[in-house]
Order: C-alpha cells, then sequence, then structure tokens
C-alpha cells in the first residue's frame, strides 16, 4: 500500500466510521476508561465497557469491533477477556489487543501471548512491549517478518510509528510531544483502531488511520495548547472536528 | 404541576442544594465515576463512591441520597446495590435508579425489574431502556400510567425529557447536541436527580430539575465551545455559576 | 528546617523528579485513577495503576515509591495493598498513606491503623481523617507529639497545611478555593508526596513539596479559571509549568 493509498484509505474510514457509528466494546482499564470513551465519542463511534462475565457476551455479540486493553487487569476481567475474545472470535468481529505494561510483568506477558494465538487483527504496542512480547528489537523488517508469521497487523508507536502485516511496513510520522504527557493515549488510540477495523477489512489500513487521526489530531491540539490539561481537551475538539482536508493536509505516511 | 410551579421548585431546589451540601452515595460505573463527582461538586453537593460490600451499609446510612447506575456491573457491586438498597429504604432516604444499557443484555434487565419493587424515588432512563423494562414504547401516556401503577417518578430522557409520577407528565426541552458527545452525561444527570430529591420530597420535582440543570448548563457550555472536549469544561463551569436567574430564563418546561 | 530552606527543598526536588522522572504505582481508587496519573505526568513523574494481587509485587518491586489510597476499597484492593506495602517496606521504598474517608468507615479506619504500623514515609489526611486515626483534634503541638511517637511525617491538610516528622511543623498557606470543587485533588497531592518521597530521604520536604506544588499551581490556575472544569484543566497546564521562579515566588512557608 502506497502512502497516498493509505491516506486515501484512512479519509474513507474516517467517512464509514462517521456514517455507520460503530459500537466498540472496550476490555480496559480504569484509568483509560473515561477518556478513551470521550475519544471514541469524538471520532463517531459508540463505546461500551462492561467488564461483567456474566454479560460480556452479550455486548460483544452486538459489538461492531472489541478492544481488549491488559492494564490494570484482575481475575474477574482476565475471565471477561477470554469470553469476549472467543465470541469476537467466533463471530468473525475484528479485535485489537494492547499489551499494555507487559515489560512489567511476566504474569501478564504470559497472558499477552496466550491472546496473540487467538487472531486479533491488530496488535497494538511500543518498542519495549514489543520485546518483552516477541524477544527481539521493534524494528521494522523484524516487525514485518513477525507479522509474517503471526498472521496479525503489527503497530508499534514510537518517534516512527510502524505498521505492517507482513507486507513492506508503513511508517506514519504524525504527533507531538504532549501526546506523551496524557495519560491513556494509547489506549484510546487502541481504540480508535478497533473502530476503524469494523469499517475496514484491512489491519494495515484500521491501524495506520488509528495512529494518523490521533497523529494529526494531536498536532493541531499542540498549537493551541499551554500544557497537558489543555492539549486533552483540544485534542477531543480537534477529533471531533477532524476531516479528510486536515488528513490529506498533515497525514505523513511513508 | 404546572411548568411555572416546575421552575419555581427548580430554582428552589438548587438553593437548598448550595446551603445544605447533600452527600450523595453513587453506585456507579468506573467510566462515570470521576465526570460524576465533578458534576455533583459543581452544584454543590459532595459525592461518595465505595463499592465494598464491608463498608457501603456504613457510608449509605451517613448519605443524603443514593443513586445505583448498572452500567459496568459486576458480581461485587450487584451485592453492594442490595445493601445499599435495603439500607436506603430501611433509612426512608430516596434512591434514585439508572438501568444503563438494559437494552443490550438481559441479565441486567432482569437485576434492574427487581430493583424497581424497592421504591426507588426516580427511575431515569432513555427510550431504549424504558422499552427494555417496561416492554412498552416511551410515550408520555404510557409513561403516565406505567408510573401510577408502579408508584415511582419516571424520567425518560429524549428530544424532550418526559418526566410523570403518575399525574400530567411534565415535558422538558432543555438540551445541547454535544452532550450526545461527552460520556457519563446521563450518568451525572441521574445523581443530579439524587441530589435533588435529597431537598425536595417531590419527585418531579427532583427529576425535572436535573433535566433543566443539566439541560441548561448544556446549552451556555455549548454557545462557548469548539467541540466535546471544551465543552465537558464549560458544563462543570456552567453548573457552578447556574442560579434562578439563568434557570428562570432559560427552563423550557410544558 | 526553616521556611526558607523548605523552598530550597522543594525547588530541588522539582529539579530531580524532571531529571529522574519517578515512577510512582498507584494503589488508587477508581474515581481518582485517571486525575491522579494526569498530575504526575505533568509534574514529570510516571503513574502505574494496577491492583491485580497476582502482578502487584513485580510492579512496586520496580518502582520508584508507592501510594496507598483507601478511596472505594474492595477485597482484592485490600491484598494488593498488603502485598504491596510488604515489599515497599521490604526494599527500603518510600510509601504515602492516604486514608481516605476513614471517618466514615469503622472498618477502613481499623485497616487504616494497621497500616500505620507499617512505617509510611508520609501519612496524609485532613483533620477529619486525623480525628479518626487518632482520636484527637489536629492542632499543630498534637500533630508534631504524634508524628514522634509513630515515627513517621504526618501531614494534615486544611487553611493552613501542617507537616511534621516530630520536629517543629512546617505551615503551608498556599491553595485555592476551587482546589475543593474538583474530585481527587487530595489524592493526587498525596501521589505528588511518594513522587518527591522518591528523590528526597526528608518526609518532611517531600510533604511540604506536595502542599506548596499542588498549592501554588491552583493559585496559578485560579487566576485564570471561570469554574472548576477550567480550574482543573489550567491546574494540569500549571503543575507542567512549575518551575524555581514560581515556587519562590509564590510560596507561603512558616
Amino acid at each position: 500500500m502506497t502512502a497516498q493509498l493509505s491516506v486515501i484509505a484512512v479519509v474513507e474510514a474516517l467517512r464509514q466510521i462517521r456514517e455507520r457509528r460503530p459500537r466498540v466494546h472496550c476490555l480496559t482499564n480504569f484509568v483509560a476508561a473515561n477518556f478513551t470513551a470521550n475519544v471514541l465519542l469524538a471520532i463517531g463511534a459508540v463505546p461500551s465497557m462492561t467488564v461483567s462475565p456474566d454479560e460480556i457476551g452479550a455486548f460483544v455479540a452486538s459489538a461492531d469491533a472489541l478492544l481488549v486493553n491488559l492494564g490494570t487487569f484482575d481475575a474477574e476481567r482476565r475471565q471477561a477477556v477470554q469470553i469476549a475474545v472467543n465470541i469476537a472470535c467466533g463471530t468473525g468481529r475484528p479485535w485489537v489487543l494492547d499489551p499494555v505494561f507487559i515489560d512489567r510483568s511476566a504474569e501478564r506477558a504470559r497472558f499477552a501471548m496466550a491472546l496473540c494465538a487467538k487472531s486479533p487483527r491488530i496488535i497494538r504496542l511500543n518498542g519495549g512491549e514489543y520485546t518483552a512480547l516477541f524477544a527481539e528489537q521493534a524494528q521494522a523488517q523484524l516487525i514485518q517478518a513477525r507479522a509474517l508469521v503471526c498472521g496479525v497487523t503489527i503497530a508499534v508507536s514510537g518517534q516512527q510509528d510502524c505498521v505492517s502485516d507482513g507486507r513492506a511496513p508503513v511508517m506514519c510520522g504524525n504527533g507531538h510531544p504532549l501526546l506523551q504527557k496524557v495519560t491513556a493515549i494509547g489506549c484510546a488510540q487502541a481504540a480508535l483502531m478497533a473502530a476503524f477495523a469494523s469499517v475496514t477489512g484491512d489491519g494495515v489500513a484500521a491501524a495506520v488511520a488509528g495512529h494518523v487521526v490521533m497523529g494529526v489530531a494531536g498536532e493541531i491540539a499542540g498549537e493551541q495548547s499551554q500544557g497537558p490539561g489543555s492539549f486533552a481537551m483540544h485534542l477531543l475538539d480537534a477529533l471531533d472536528a477532524m476531516d479528510g482536508a486536515r488528513l490529506s493536509e498533515k497525514a505523513k505516511l511513508s
């Protein structure tokens, strides 16, 4: 996929989210939950967030996509994850794995590895988490090879985000330093990828869309902000106002 | 209750909240908790939010009102709900039921139905949730009949909010489109209704106050906002600055 | 410690946080979690927040400090607290106890008392919580005597904050009325104290830093705010922009 085609795919995917208003069920941590819900609403999607094993099945079966974030995971949440992923797989719904902080806990890393075998559409993580999961450096060629072996799209965030499903990686260069100073930005970005995965069958297009949309919104918000508090506010406004013109003008893909 | 009387009742209830600073114990979901607490503080009430079955009894027994929100409910939370509602009933404290997303989960709908029998002062819900709970359309005449049969105040949010305790419904027309783009607005509105129920014995006045105060604050915030991020901020500022003059000028009741 | 020395110690501690970026593991409540994380990021520290007993050990063992907040505590959280505190004690990491709302629940007060015996670096609480814990009024001389007996730094927030480790109390007079209108300010302040405790061995300096930095940021934010919504935003911006010049100019210590 060339960079130009990627931008067109992102713009089209955004148009479809605004039209279809997909519901993304988020199994996420309590730190990120509120901000993630507001990011999904701002982009035009609908969040749901229950974690109860008794009802997670019904919520996932009627959702358009699933996000599994491993932050602050506990016994009940892990049980809910198993049920949710099995239903997503069984019903052909795309799901995104965000293995937060697996570089800090061997228990969490083992849990993430088992989930990788259950065909997530996208695995989103940073360089440290990539190394904890795959025992290798997060370099473009290795990421490409790993994605091919695993049969998934892998999206590694960094100075340049790297996305591959086994084909030549797409690199995304959008972003702003203040994105590092607000909690749950990465978690919310993974939720965006799940929303995009519900409107496009192409995992790379969905992951690139998550990176580009959040990165461009961050650039727009950064121009108007005095610090991380005002940045978080302007970021939601910028996501709400995002459109094809802004994306086409600002996307840095290669 | 005529529309004019309703506005006077809302203004008086707001004055009393500012004077008495009632504490509202909120059994709510982790997505809405922070925003709900900030909405209560902005209006002049005091939030508490523990969910532990070991201590929920002591917290509810010393609170002025109780909110029971069924979003993200789990085993421990359901146990806490039972204890909390029994104490609220036993001590004559008003409580508000917000049966979030019962149209998505049969398990949750059954739980909500059992709670309806425990004399909530107000049941707050949207049209879809009303239909899931009562198996009928959310039309003003049906809502009035249902409230009469159940012996509660029912408040159904929508383009026009409809509130009845069996008497002629009060319709509220305040609001702003951005209220749909921020998560937990409905949950926070139910918490406002619980705060108002602690200072007035009239369930209709309390429910109407929740609708009007949030709706008018939304209109004021909407005039100053560039999107959902700045809207959420201005909404809290507008709730803090709310007074009789603004309510009398802007309330749309019939 | 004279007031002048205290300001110098606060400025130096802030400089070290910006340089070392300590990670603070927060066992906190779900209402405060997001805001607490953003406050830590704004000041230059790194938050982590898992509560799972299976992994809390690994997270605390690699953290620079620990915060134990008793708000919304439940069975799993209490188990996690025990594990976390034992590891912090065993590895010499400073930890801060924030016994939220122990004046509302005897169960929670008993739990807090047992934790006091496990050598927290700082106990942060308000006057009502102090009285619930120590069965005496929160007066400067009593606080000093109590800190000496317990061998900890006690920081009592109020109109004038009072900090002592058994030596003559340091009084902090910074603050703004809107700090009372945003939820989780006290919880976030305790997290700041944990961050400061990770870069200075002096419990008084760390606690005073938490009071002064939040108080001065509140004063700066208050000048620009229209209410509690904009105040919370400006507060994060002010924490991010905090520096030695602002602290030296505005700190009110005696």
